[in-house]
């Protein structure tokens, strides 16, 4: 009988996990002589620990063909990172007692940088602790800022919205700045990495409108030498837009803005940059200005999303299922670029252990010279990654997006007590 | 000879205000035995004042035709307000030296409440200076507070980006809330009236979820109060979505939170309800949270329109002249509710002196007895604004918003000096 798989979402959640999920469990129930059932835990590897193993069977087939389509993490997402097998020995024992319990042998880990090294933690139980579990992570993140994969399953349609956006929000400001608006602010994601703030750019046409100048977290902020920018740009535009990265920092490397130092996972929550930006610019120039701050808005915008990005993602997932079969382990799928112009790309896999905790920056020739904005290389390695629409069905004006029953499996472990782990 | 037309856009512009331009010009163009050539002010009423006539003969007619699709304000906007004709008799004189030279017979004025007010002043000229001239209104405010009028123009379209958005951040928060954000704060355009705030419960579905506490400008902040719900909601849920509109007020009646006390034109610009809810919800409750100001995004939003909102934009622009033809002066058209379930509407008029400076807030009876929702009767006014897509044609990955070429005819009065009106 071959052993049951389980798949879990971790870390903050995109417009497309979903259709990695819908990917897995197609790939999974196509193969019957490799898998048993396939199931998901919920809330990640939390749900693991917990036992709280959902029980796929009980959902419609039309609701889970679905997610391929469908925002947010339809399983429930963490943030939780396994610890170092030495010194939580506790929390691996509880792993095997319930992969034993439902007969797991595959684990296929869907998230970023984190959750790759959960995965291949995951991965060691095998050799460490005596039971057979194959590992693979499936990449996700829009902050793009995965190793080793041309591009991550979230970051094209989060980028093609904020393009998007960009391009609309400066045309509002274009008719409003000769007696209103005349500076738009617009703060995106991105705590390390720019390649949010950098998908801001494409929205700039032939004739380099709209005006805009990006504040990167790889680049220290200049407030000189950014305002001299923003008065240059008024004086020959009559407006300007400003992305900034929410990562923005200092020259001292202190954060620009910082919304709340801890919480409870040791994740700096970011946000801010935008109004604080807004009153530098106030002060300093007096211009009328608009800010925004997008956040999830961003990452959640399934309506726009990407359909190259969506492609990826389902194609990873099914990646994931496909490797297994083919014989690798501690894998993860990654998106190869075979050709940019006409784009075309393939999936290769990767060892886990060269991907996990690996963050990859927007390197320093994708900024162009003056630090605010792109480069024509930078440009052509966006530009694919936000083509082609994949629109949602609509029912009475909004998208739909159907929720999973989400029925948990009998539990046949002892229930974890709270400060066991 | 039949008299010019002359157009111009005013106010805050929408995602669909271009489609009400190109209802007017295409039905000005329509009928050559009414009217002369079709013009377009720049900067709306100031275009007027200063001179800047755009001659529409000089752009490619696909330009004028995908209006219909761009959103922003093509001719360029203005918050400027014309003065009383008693005391600013200056502004008048102009007005009607401008309009004789370029043989103006006909002005169609695109805007709110405040814009309606000076189109009603244009409508005057006639028999206050003796220089003929039909003034019309063409309603547009994603605000959705103009008199007289079913739905305005743009709202349908802003409410439907608002309500998918809450959606879809909705989902993520659901699924990161057992280890991560457990409330999500979604700010929206509104300073006097709620109905954009009102559109995000169109995202909850028949089963409640999300759940949302809504913080409406017409129903003053109870600070004890919202925290004892939000709680509730928690409680039961294990996440909450807090939707407020910018003008959300304290008891005694002062703004939640002023960005900016004063600008140049009188108006109170807004923001920062969201991080300013964000401190005080982090700080008495200890919840992890993140919060979004859409700002500009909502109300540039054409990728995401709603297929009403566009329709009834278009129809207002050609109703406007075809009541001119009609032989109606100094009118809005309006859109009429014929029936609800289908939804049907038609376009009627009103004269301009009963929606000048008419706001229309949301009814008490479309507040729900906690305060913090709407009622049945709201959902079922706002339910059909949104409905239907009408995506724009995409390039490259992004909408095509095409540019006017903005050629001006060529000047025949003096020059206006700064100081002469």
């Amino acid at each position: 009988m071959p052993k049951n798989a389980l798949y879990a979402q971790s870390g903050g959640v995109t417009a497309v996990i979903n259709a990695s999920a819908w990917g897995v469990i197609e790939a999974v129930r196509a193969h019957p002589a490799h898998f048993g059932t396939c199931y998901a835990a919920r809330n990640g590897i939390l749900g693991v620990l917990e036992e709280e193993i959902l029980d796929l069977d009980e959902e419609d087939p039309l609701t889970l063909a679905a997610l391929r389509h469908t925002p947010g993490g339809a399983f429930g997402s963490c943030r939780f990172d396994l610890g170092d097998p030495q010194t939580h020995r506790a929390q691996y024992e509880r792993l095997v007692e319930v992969f034993r319990a439902h007969d797991i042998g595959y684990f296929f880990y869907n998230g970023g940088g984190g959750s790759m090294d959960t995965a291949a933690k995951v991965a060691r139980i095998g050799e460490e602790m005596g039971y057979p579990i194959t590992a693979v992570g499936v990449p996700k993140t829009i902050d793009n800022d995965l190793g080793a994969t041309d591009a991550c399953p979230g970051f094209g349609s989060a980028a093609k919205f904020i393009a998007t956006s960009v391009r609309e929000t400066s045309l509002d400001v274009e008719s409003a700045h000769t007696t209103s608006t005349r500076v738009f602010i617009l703060e995106v994601m991105g705590r390390h990495a720019g390649w949010l703030a950098a998908a801001a750019a494409l929205a700039q046409e032939y004739d380099g409108r709209p005006p805009m100048l990006i504040l990167f977290p790889e680049v220290p902020f200049d407030k000189a030498h950014f305002l001299t920018h923003l008065q240059m740009a008024i004086h020959t535009h009559g407006y300007c837009v400003v992305v900034a990265a929410e990562g923005l920092k200092n020259p001292d490397g202190s954060l620009f803005s910082v919304a709340q130092s801890h919480d409870i996972y040791a994740y700096t929550q970011l946000g801010g940059v935008a109004p604080r930006l807004a009153e530098l610019i106030r002060t300093e120039t007096g211009h009328k200005l608009h800010w925004s701050v997008v956040d999830y808005v961003q990452r959640a915008a399934r309506h726009l999303a990407s359909r190259v990005d969506v492609e990826q993602a389902y194609a990873v997932g099914r990646a994931a299922v496909e490797g297994v079969v083919a014989g690798h382990r501690s894998f993860m799928p990654v998106i190869r670029r075979e050709s940019q112009q006409p784009y075309r790309w393939s999936v290769g896999h990767v060892p886990l252990d060269q991907v996990a905790n690996v963050e990859r920056g927007l390197p320093p020739e994708y900024i162009s010279p003056d630090g605010f904005g792109i480069t024509a290389a930078c440009r052509d390695y966006l530009r694919p990654l936000i083509s082609g629409e994949d629109y949602p069905p609509y029912e009475n004006g909004l998208p739909c997006y159907p929720r999973i029953r989400g029925v948990l499996r009998a539990q046949r472990c002892p229930q974890l007590r709270a400060d066991e782990l």
